[in-house]
């Protein structure tokens, strides 16, 4: 059985400027391959109503299950929640649970539930909400996309509360095989070799290191006897 | 006038298995920045010919100008230039001005121009090739896609080659003003001042250290005498 699908969604100015590198997407990626969900693709936008909708509407009918990340803060600029409820049609106010929430984290922090702080209590009606034990601030889940932080601690730990409710398939085994010649001379026996095991999926990344070529052969696949078999053969072909 | 637009499309399984972290993204976004080119889209998707040609074409019809990076190897798993020929309805073949580049490098590099290797001359119909001044194999434009290699020195010698070519805006000036407070109390302030400037984008990059937090507030705009004087008022406000 294919192992199920997800999508990431990054919602930021600050990465499309090229001020900020973005960690969250480099983590997530990590974190399905090691349960057995396939990410196939990620898109980063802006700031733009427009284009978020367009971006979560289109994501969420292709895949299983979409993470965003980023614009669910109290300022002006975080306007993802509203954006969501508007991907799926729902109303969005101030929620009493998420509310509740922030009024005990901020007495206990001796702060002011302000106005600003009380935009991050709007959740898009017929959503549930995703813990955050880093600064309190919930992020939510609503039909197949799991709404989170872009700060990277609060984004890792809201990661680590959804994943386990992901049924994963069979854990991606990868191994890597780095070879010291130019890809060109590689190429021929590589493609041979795939081709002899469709089911599982090979690919060349290569580099440049003191001004030599080289490139890492990364073999990919569910059935570890037949990953051993392949590597094996590979490793064989390019002593 | 608004800048230019653009979009950028990353080709490749490495990143979305969280193998690679993507560093052509980032270098690009910080080129366009610099010449006043709005870097509005980014999507990463894997080595799927069906995905990749959805993504160009989507890409391209929306935004001005878009830049994709990797699969343009010689190996199996290198689909890029079959893809932009097929998003464009062209036929794609070894073309002789790139075998021409690759003969004359491999002559010097003592190398054999194999089968493999000539893979990298394919170029679509009606393309314009893009010069490679480290390794050679050429990328090449077609409409208004260019087609880059992935390996970060290559990528980054191409885009100093095509960034002549766009006619860029007004160059986005950016400031940044550090502000030891929550954003909660940064919000209220920060979105008056917002409101107060249209003509500039104002962001907040929350962050947590040492147990402290704090938001980078992020002015950006082209008039510099405007963006002055927000910030001298953004200063004052939080002081």
């Amino acid at each position: 059985m294919p192992n199920p699908t997800a999508a990431m969604l990054v919602i930021g100015d600050e990465i499309l400027s090229g001020r900020t590198r973005d960690a969250n997407m480099h983590h997530l990626a990590g974190e399905l391959t090691r349960i057995g969900v396939d990410l196939r693709e990620v898109r980063i936008v802006g700031d733009e109503a427009e284009d978020i909708i367009a971006a979560v509407r289109a994501l969420s009918e292709r895949y299983q299950t979409v993470f965003t990340s980023g614009g669910i803060g109290p300022t002006h600029d975080d306007i993802t929640a509203d954006c969501i409820a508007a991907a799926f049609h729902q109303s969005i106010d101030v929620r009493d649970d998420a509310r509740s929430i922030l009024a005990e984290h901020y007495v206990k922090a001796g702060t002011v539930l302000n106005e600003a702080r009380l935009r991050m209590a709007r959740i898009p009606a017929g959503a549930t909400l995703i813990e955050n034990p880093v600064s309190a601030a919930p992020g939510f889940t609503i039909g197949n996309v799991h709404v989170m932080a872009g700060v990277p601690s609060v984004f890792q730990a809201m990661v680590a509360t959804v994943l386990p409710t992901l049924v994963g398939g069979a854990p991606l085994i990868s191994r890597t095989v780095t070879v010291h010649r130019g890809e060109g001379d590689i190429a021929g026996p590589f493609g041979e070799l795939a081709a002899q095991y469709p089911g599982l999926s090979m690919g060349s990344y290569p580099f440049q290191r003191d001004g030599k070529y080289g490139a890492n052969l990364v073999v990919r696949g569910q059935d570890e006897a037949l990953l051993d078999e392949a590597v094996a053969k590979l490793v064989a072909a390019f002593e």
